[in-house]
Order: C-alpha cells, then sequence, then structure tokens
C-alpha cells in the first residue's frame, strides 16, 4: 500500500504539470510499473489529445501486460474525442488498476472501475483520494453543478482597504504579489470584473509574465449593466482575449452594437444583472473557472449570492487607514459575526517581504 | 565568542522570565561563568528589587573572583534605588564583562562600561545586541521618548471588517486569540480605549486568564471628551485596576466629581483630546508601555498621530462583507498608497483553526 502512495504521487505530480492547459477538461496522470519498475507514465496536457492512461500505455508498449496502472482519475468508460480508456487497458492486458477517485459526475461513477472488473482487472479506488479531488478542485465543481468555480482575489492593506479614501490603489501589494495573479490568471479560464474597474483603471486584463503574455488568455468577463465601457478602452481594443459583457436589455441597443462590432460579444439579461445568472451563462459556455477580481461591489455581489468557491487574499503589510476608503467585500454584507463565512484549508504563504497570501475555501451550509 | 553567545542567550532567557512585571524598569538577566562552569544567575525582577547582576553575584559569592559575567543591559553606574551595579561587579573583583547592549539614555550610555574599564575590568559589548534591544523595545522607546511604546491591537475578519454593518461584532475571532489578548494586557502598564467601546460593550478591561485575574492590572486609559462614561460602568465600578479618564476641560464639572469620588482619576485638557498630549500625560505618570485596542476612531486617530510603535492585528478566517461595515483604522486615513506605512519585522502565527495573528512595527520616516 505504501508502494500504491508512492506511485500515486508521482501521478498526481503528472497531472499537476498541465495545470492551466487542460480545460474543460481535469488534469490526469498515470503511472504503470511493472516488476517494480515504472514501465510507463503519461498526462493529458490538452482537451482533444489523448488522456493519460493512453500517454501511458503508448511508452510501456508491451510491457503494460500484466502491470499495475495508478491513474488519479477514474479511466473514462465512453466514447468521447477518444475511446474509452477503459478498454484501452484492457486491451493492453495489464493485471491492475489503481485510482484516486472516481468520475465526479453521478450519472457514470463507477462505470470505468465496472467494466475493468468485468474483464477481470483487479480493482482499487481511494489512494490519495483527497489530494485527486483538491487538484481537480475546479473539473469537480463544474461537473456537479454546470458553474465555474469562482475565486475571488482581493488585494488590500493589513487594515483591509483596497484604496486610499481618494480612491488610490496603485500599488497595494509588491512586485512578486502582482506577479502571481498573472499566474492566477493563466490557470482561469476567465476572469471577471465590473464596469467600475474599467472605468478607473483601464485594465488589460490578461495573463503575462515578465512582459510576455501567456500563450492561452482567459476570457475578460465585465459585468456592465449600461455598456458604459469605452469602445478605447483596453478590454475592447486589445485582441489577445476574448471579451465578453453583461449587461440588461435596457442598455443602448447602440452601443451593443459598437461593441459587436469589434468583436466583444454583448449577453444582455432581462432585469438586474445578477449573479447566479451569470454564472449559468458562463457555465454554457463552456467557462469552467472563473477568477473575480472585482472592486467592493462586484466581491460582494459574490458573497452576497454565496457563490464563491475560494478566495485569495493578498495582504500588503502596511496601514493607509480612513473610515471611508473601501475594503475588499462591499454590498451590505451579512448581519451579525455568526454569519460570516467561514474559510477551511486555509493556506498562509509570505509573498515576498511586504505581502502575505491567506487562501481559503468559504465553507456555504448548503455546500455539496 | 561562540560561549559569548551561548551564555547571553542563557542571560536573555532569565530576562525574559519576568515580561510584564518590571515596569517601568527594563528586563535584565545575568550569567556569570568561571572555568567554563555557571557559577551565578539572575534577573530583575521586580522595579525597587535588586539588579539581575546582584542577584547573580549573591549566588556566585567568593567564586565571582575572576570571573566572566554577561548581563543583557549595560550595568548601571549612579545610584537609584540600589547602589550601582558597576561598582558591585568590581567589588567582587570579576575578570571581564560582557554585555548586550549600552544603556538607551544618551546621557548616562558607556559610563557603565567605563567604569569597569578603569578599574582593569575587561570589558566587551554587543553580543546579541539585536535581540536584547527587541526585548526591552518598550523601555528604550521609554526612555528615548518618555511616552509610552504604544501597541495597537486589533481583530478583524479577513476582508477588514471589526463588526458587521449592524455594529455586531462579538465575537469575530476565537478563544485562543481572546485569551492571547488578555495576556497581551498583562504585558502592558495600560490600555486604553474610546468611550464608545465603554458604552457599546461595556467592558471589564482587565487582564484575565481561566476566570482568574493577574496579579497587577494595566490602567485602564478612556479617551472620552465629554464624560459619557456611566457611573455604573464596569470601568468604575469594578475596582480591580485604577481607570482614567482623558476629557476636555468643558466636560460637566459634576460629573467629573462624581467620577473622582468612585476613584477614578480625570485627567483634562484644554481643546480636543489629541494624541501626544495623552502620550506625554501618561508618560509623566509612570506608563512605559500603552495597548490601544480602540474602535476606527481612536485606532485612526494614533495612526494620523504617528504614535503607535507596534500593532498585532488577529484576523479571523471569515468574511462578513458590507461596505458600510466598519474596519480596524478608520479617520481620514492617508491619500495614497505610497503614504501608507509599511510594517517590519513582520511575524505571522496562526492561533487556533480560524485566526492568523500578523505583528509588525510601523516604519514612520522620523523615526529614531
Amino acid at each position: 500500500m505504501e508502494q500504491d502512495s508512492k506511485y500515486m504521487d508521482l501521478a498526481l505530480e503528472l497531472a499537476r504539470s498541465a495545470r492551466g492547459q487542460t480545460s474543460p477538461n481535469p488534469m490526469v496522470g498515470a503511472v504503470i510499473v511493472k516488476d517494480g519498475t515504472i514501465v510507463g507514465m503519461g498526462a493529458h496536457l490538452r482537451a482533444g489529445e489523448p488522456h493519460a492512461e493512453v500517454h501511458a500505455l503508448r511508452m510501456a508498449g508491451e510491457k503494460a501486460q500484466g502491470a499495475t496502472v495508478y491513474v488519479t482519475l477514474e479511466p473514462c468508460s465512453h466514447y468521447g474525442k477518444t475511446p474509452p480508456c477503459a478498454e484501452a487497458l484492457i486491451a493492453a492486458a495489464v493485471r491492475r488498476v489503481v485510482v484516486a477517485t472516481l468520475d465526479p459526475n453521478p450519472l457514470v461513477a463507477g462505470r470505468g472501475m465496472e467494466m475493468l472488473r468485468a474483464a477481470g482487472v483487479e480493482v482499487a479506488v481511494g489512494v490519495r483520494e483527497e489530494e485527486a479531488k483538491a487538484l481537480n478542485e475546479v473539473f469537480f465543481h463544474y461537473i456537479q453543478t454546470r458553474r465555474p468555480f469562482v475565486t475571488v482575489k482581493t488585494a488590500s492593506t493589513l487594515d483591509g482597504k483596497i484604496a486610499s479614501f481618494t480612491g488610490h490603489s496603485r500599488w497595494i501589494t509588491g512586485a512578486e504579489a502582482r506577479a502571481e495573479v498573472h499566474e492566477l490568471r493563466r490557470q482561469h479560464d476567465a476572469i471577471l470584473v465590473g464596469v467600475g474597474t474599467i472605468l478607473a483603471d483601464d485594465p488589460l486584463l490578461t495573463a503575462r509574465q515578465e512582459e510576455q503574455r501567456f500563450g492561452s488568455q482567459p476570457v475578460r468577463v465585465i459585468l456592465d449593466s449600461q455598456l458604459r465601457t469605452p469602445l478605447d478602452a483596453h478590454v475592447v481594443q486589445n485582441a489577445d482575449a476574448k471579451t465578453w459583457i453583461f449587461a440588461t436589455d435596457t442598455a443602448p441597443k447602440e452601443k451593443q452594437e459598437l461593441l459587436a462590432a469589434r468583436g466583444v460579444k454583448v449577453i444582455t439579461t432581462a432585469g438586474p444583472i445578477r449573479v447566479e445568472k451569470v454564472l449559468d451563462t458562463l457555465g454554457e459556455l463552456g467557462i469552467t473557472s472563473l477568477l473575480v477580481e472585482g472592486g467592493q461591489e462586484v466581491n460582494g455581489s459574490f458573497l452576497q449570492a454565496r457563490a464563491i468557491q475560494k478566495v485569495v487574499s493578498h495582504i500588503a503589510l502596511k496601514l493607509i487607514g480612513g473610515s471611508s476608503a473601501p475594503s475588499p467585500f462591499g454590498g451590505q454584507g451579512f448581519s451579525t459575526m455568526g454569519e460570516a463565512v467561514q474559510l477551511a484549508n486555509v493556506t498562509i504563504t509570505p509573498i515576498g517581504k511586504s505581502d502575505v497570501q491567506i487562501s481559503g475555501y468559504p465553507q456555504w451550509e448548503d455546500q455539496m
């Protein structure tokens, strides 16, 4: 069993290496072991390309016969863009398959294992299950809710301010923390802000590192009920990433056409823009992960809607003060401390010398 | 030299053991070593009682002759409540004296070492100097400024709120963090709040542990310009600690007399209560360390006055939101992020499972 954990750790490491490039698919890693020797390794690298097991089986060749296969997620049992991996494993005559966790889709969970067992392959489930679920927290959430996994990223001073009383906010955190944000953006399918941020900062909202943008760019999503986003804004002019704007159906039709002519997708909703509706729509459009980088109103509306799966809080180790200086989560807020939402699985990590990152998972009562 | 550091570490440990009980004196430890053997140890335990060197010399007896003495602060050279330690060391015929740091008072710094050197004793200064200065940061600040060392203690949610939008604030942090606050109180000469805290929470403001109050209690200081503190408030009725109230000279004279009749010292100032004036007065009254546990207005006024030496921030790992929910430092605040005051020597310590403590030292530009 100790050997099982060791090989599963390696498979998880392989899976992890493809972070940010597999969406809408999960990260998956596989390791094939025969007579105490690794004979194959693989990871799923990109949607449409072979699954981890297939890469590993190709590497192993005939050595897969009678071998043990470690895979971080239950092998698929259906014909999608690729044939079912369970079949491939059976065809390769492996002796044993160890998986970390079952498929998150309750309609197919366990089917892959069943196919294997029916074909006489020995199976085991649950090795490093917690780690495997954490690795694909986004995919699991998306499959089970059909809404993107929402991470709210904030930057504030130690005294909880995201700007001075005058609105000044550049910069709260240091260069290292800001570089982290670009890596965080890269790992998401979409980034969401309110029109206030567009009007105040005119950001590019792309994922960049050392002046270079990353290959694939998250979609820029803007909540802008009255379509106040200027036509010369970076998010309209710059073509490195797609831009989608949510507006109400009372927004000026003319502005909508001008934006559309510049390649911006305008999504209108009847009545005020509601967080739940935005998430449903983004889910339908294939967005599995959403990074919210809002001001206090946007962040506050996600908090009030209990629509936050993860919080990444960058805290600058400085004080600015100001009773009218804004905080990361506005809106009305909860009434009592007892209603405040507790974070679980919190990690605290210093970033450089002047900032600290605190991240965790809000524990909503009605959580799945 | 390695031996010097080792013995000085022990002397620092002895000094530290008396934390919270030596005010207005510093914590001092001493170790006497002869032929590689510890022959005496001592710490200063309480003002008016013998200094660390005297305790250590008594323990060593005749073995002090020809020995090396490690002491965390320069031996005194003047007749105070006790005769000068430099003389006692000379009389004991020690061979060598190693000190961590000189006396912080520029008028006498170095005199003790001079007396020793003139008497033929070998001297060394600077072993573990940084640690020794940090240990007595309060004493050094007080001696050099004649104002108390100010620590502002805050408790807020991860999103920077000290209460909900309705004003609800019990409790922000967990039981372990709240117990830490009582230990922090014990280490201070005085605790300061605004009258708003008295009216809202009617706190006892004493240092307690497991239902037991500590032996010596910090003075309760209340900023209350119009003397709105009720006569039946805990801080008036409870006699475990002294209560001093700062008011303006326009406050009702009658209320002042009623409070005085109940043992409360009322200190009036001409014009509005200014932080600088409060600190000068507290310094004159022998308060070397002040723990500010204010709401946003009191904390904000200390920030604006740049009168904070240390911040201890308890952050509860939860989110409450609310654009009108208060943050730890109110007032106007600084205008730009560049003006925000950076903290140095920051320590980040989880407290229990639901809170984290972040403490550090604001780096004011005009710092001594």
